[in-house]
């Protein structure tokens, strides 16, 4: 796995440590992780912090997003794809798309590359998930 | 003013008043608020904390959507949007989108109602701060 993808993977298996939903997110600027996080639905109670919005959280007021690359275990949905297209966020890397489609063509239609590396350990991971966890799942993605 | 958006221009006052960027937003649900926040960018060095952002975790996991209103004093942009689309809230009410044209055309894309009050209150809140702070408001937008 890519390193940056793995850091991300990392950052969804410490969710699943925590009871949580097992999506990890990395912010990466000039080839440095600037930002990383995963899901917290059920840690803090909170319907926003998916993971992306939860790795942009903690990057922190990092002035431009210019030659960020957004990485995420899972396509993201609206709510993340939709910070990604309002901050400029240019790039974006997932590591699977087949548990979760998401917002991929609303991000490239506003000039986002969306690369899917299509991995099977990102996508065990959510199918296993979302086979134990029905309920939690649809609550994230809004269903 | 209708009663739920004076509660988000309350919201967006006491923003001002922190030293924070003025935008304010409800989440109605039967009638009754069940979340109300303001953009806190400034006082919690937080790039995701928009209005409905901070409005939307403050309600909680409220489980559906379903039959929920978000009020906010101004257009909601594409991180704010997507959350509304994803989430499923299908009536958007907002005091004003002269000073921001948001992601109107996005959310009726995706079925949402978008009712524009086009308050002066509201407007001029806006422009006043946007002349005073155009660099925060910038960063806020992503420009």
């Amino acid at each position: 796995m890519d390193g940056f993808m793995q850091v991300a993977f990392d950052e969804a298996m410490q969710g699943l440590k925590e009871g949580g939903i097992p999506i990890g997110s990395v912010l990466v600027k000039a080839g440095e992780v600037i930002g990383r996080g995963h899901n917290r639905r059920v840690q803090q109670g909170s319907p926003i912090f998916h993971a992306e919005i939860d790795c942009l959280q903690r990057a922190g007021r990092v002035g431009s997003y210019e030659g960020t690359v957004l990485y995420s275990t899972l396509m993201p949905c609206y709510l993340c794809a939709g910070a990604v297209v309002q901050f400029g966020i240019k790039k974006v890397v997932v590591g699977e798309s087949r548990t979760f489609a998401g917002a991929r063509d609303f991000m490239q239609k506003h000039g986002v590359s969306v690369t899917d590396l299509d991995l099977k350990e990102c996508r065990e991971l959510m199918e296993d998930f979302i086979r134990k966890h029905p309920d939690l799942w649809n609550e994230d993605i809004g269903k």
